[in-house]
């Protein structure tokens, strides 16, 4: 007999969370819809050599074999579960180039796996949902103007409470970092260790910048820059009067400038230019973005981009640019579950029960849930003869609101969960009352 | 530089195929949501304990395992992939069994993984859309006769062509056999073989039976009248004069009578009563059913699944009876690819591209943008104020229909790509015309 162990980071949902999952997914797809965005997925698995292009295994990786092999050996050719949505959409634009139309602007809802020690919040497998837009030639920023409005609009209809959506610019951090004597590879470097700020500290990014051969005043400095949130309308102010003027960083504050000019009026106020903001993934080359809910800072950033330069660099493709954000949906899910932050029995995709009066009556209760469907009501019929109040029972466990009892005569009546009214109705009247 | 290889078996859709993909999936949720299923999904991966509980390892299961394990053994432990949708969902309904109501009816859509050799409408990564009801008591036979009419639905929606729901009943498979004098292994093996009647003809069915000690005559007799097709109208007066009058066989008789009074009536013309029919899986107990588009015969099962008496057996919980269905998605998309049944650019979800006069009449056109997307309007600006050409280029390609242009004096026209026609038209009127 097989016996059932949990799987840690593997997580599942209930029926009534799975709903809310949906309910979550699907107001983030209208979303994306609205502004143009079409579906595509990728399959799972990549080659390896994909997946590791730089010659190293990242010991995340997930690879699969098939379970008669007595040995697995990594190869390049072999299978491995993608970690991320974004590798496979570079291999996918690069594999399809000539078939896609430019700028190609998409959605993926997908899951991806990552064999991580599991923690609140990490999971080893799990959904995101992203969208990026990319084209082989200069791409405007109306794009990532456009990112942070999505963002916006996601949590604003989501429900999930206050939320702050973060942006910088990676040419205003290196343009700093120019300004104050750092070499090229300090750059880099003090752009990955000042993004840690806010999880371990002042003080230790001063320690790990000093590693890096940067004196403690100039560290000092750039902590103290990095400190500064600054709401869109003191942006250009305060950044114009921070010091530098360099190439970089002039070209940075241009380019914040224009994203926030561009920016939905409604977004603006959940918007903050964080200095300190950065994301550690080394592809990003301008625009960033991380978003809180403000209630539960210390879960960390629930949706987040950036702009790249070449998407499709590892293939060795021409330049395409591109800018893209990612929505952790399972991530949203967890904190949802464990703070209850949305109710499912609102959304349970059922809108009626026919409660059933005896054995004989199970013919015309069918016949009646068919008429119900075709005018577009989700209805069930109860498939026993069981006391009525099991029936709705039934219907209440399962988030179903309405009760419908068929009177011998043929008469109906409505029994309505919620307020706990009972009310003879017509077919006619039933389908104006919840359609 | 990563090179990009096919990996054959894991099909991908560019995004009008995609769209289709969603359209038929849509299509068949509204109908299992309008019959009260909810959704579940479970993790992608089960304990290798689980997926082959006989102890037997089936070599079409892909284990997965981190990248950095110098050797894979494949223990109970291991995790793999799962193959179908039904283990996991008999563990999932076992491990939450007291957080469920029943009867549950559940939908669930995911993709399984099979490391077979991959061949015309066989994939190793594939989208099967399941639904099954299940109670841990006695299951009415209206569950039964709801599959055979959500088939009947969904093919009449989807617009595959003409299709054909065959159904039989193991009960009476099983007392025609005991009929015909065959012992207990006898009648568990015949039922399997003659399910291969379409696929290899008769004459290897026989030399089949003969080799389970069944004698020519009574192999003669079994083909004879496997090759029954019964109308729903003419199965009980046919079956009756077969001759069988055993508990197994009047039991099937019964139910497959009671199933086809309670299908409804739309769905009766595609209903045809198969005696052939048994389907190759040992947990089948009643009720059977498969489903072939008339047109792509040779492509054979699109949807198909039966009644079992215990789901949760391998778990050794309390006796749960069910029935199910699955959809084959990725089969069917395949077909529908290469026979190019449907058609794309009426589905792509954007509605209108605004085209982009000049840099200068960017924000004008976002802030029109969003007006329409605030009247449920999916709308999406074009980027650059490339020459109109180019831009009307781009809406087609994608598959948007409408292109709006905004004047200099503020007024818009509608272009209708497909039928080439250009007027002057208001934003009240656009919702109109579009909503």
């Amino acid at each position: 007999m097989a016996k059932i162990t949990p799987i840690s980071g593997f997580p599942e949902w209930l029926p009534e969370q799975k709903i809310l999952e949906d309910k979550i997914v699907n107001t983030i797809r209208a979303i994306y819809e609205a502004h143009g965005y079409t579906p595509i997925e990728t399959r799972s698995v990549e080659h390896m050599s994909i997946l590791a292009s730089k010659g190293d295994i990242n010991k995340e990786i997930y690879v699969i074999q098939r379970a008669h092999a007595d040995q697995l050996e990594v190869s390049e050719e072999t299978l491995a579960l993608h970690f991320d949505l974004t590798i496979p959409f570079a291999r996918y634009v690069a594999q399809n180039f000539n078939e896609l139309s430019f700028p190609f602007k998409r959605y993926q809802l997908q899951r991806s796996w990552r064999g991580e020690r599991p923690q609140e919040g990490r999971f080893r497998e799990f959904y995101q949902f992203d969208i990026d837009v990319v084209t082989p030639e200069e791409l405007p920023l109306c794009h990532d103007a456009e990112m942070i409005s999505i963002i916006a609009k996601s949590f604003q209809k989501l429900g999930l409470g206050k939320f702050q959506i973060k942006t910088n610019n990676r040419k205003l951090l290196l343009g700093m970092y120019e300004h104050f004597g750092l070499n090229l590879e300090q750059r880099q470097a003090a752009v990955i260790i000042i993004d840690k700020i806010d999880k371990i500290g002042p003080a230790a990014v001063k320690a790990e910048l000093g590693k890096e051969g940067i004196s403690a005043n100039i560290a000092d400095e750039i902590i103290k820059i990095s400190g500064l949130k600054l709401k869109p309308s003191e942006f250009e102010k305060t950044a114009a009067g921070l010091g530098p003027k360099n190439e970089s960083f002039m070209a940075g504050l241009r380019e914040i400038k224009e994203v926030l000019s561009l920016v939905t009026e409604s977004a603006l106020p959940n918007v903050v230019v964080d200095l300190s903001l950065a994301r550690g993934l080394d592809y990003y080359t301008g625009t960033i973005i991380e978003t809180i809910l403000t209630d539960y800072p210390s879960f960390g950033s629930v949706a987040g981009g950036g702009r790249y330069e070449n998407l499709t660099e590892r293939f060795g493709s021409k330049n395409i640019p591109g800018v893209g954000i990612s929505i952790g949906i399972t991530r949203l899910m967890s904190l949802v579950i464990s703070k209850g932050l949305l109710q499912a029995d609102q959304y349970c995709p059922t809108k009626i029960l026919v409660a059933l009066n005896s054995a004989e009556d199970l013919k015309r209760s069918l016949s009646l849930a068919e008429e119900l469907r075709a005018s577009g009501l989700n209805t069930e019929v109860f498939h026993k003869p069981l006391k009525f109040g099991k029936q709705i029972e039934y219907a209440d466990k399962k988030g179903i609101r309405f009760v419908l009892f068929l009177n011998d005569a043929g008469t109906l009546e409505l029994k309505d969960i919620k307020t706990k009214e009972q009310q003879p109705i017509t077919v006619a009247e039933l389908v104006i009352k919840l359609s």
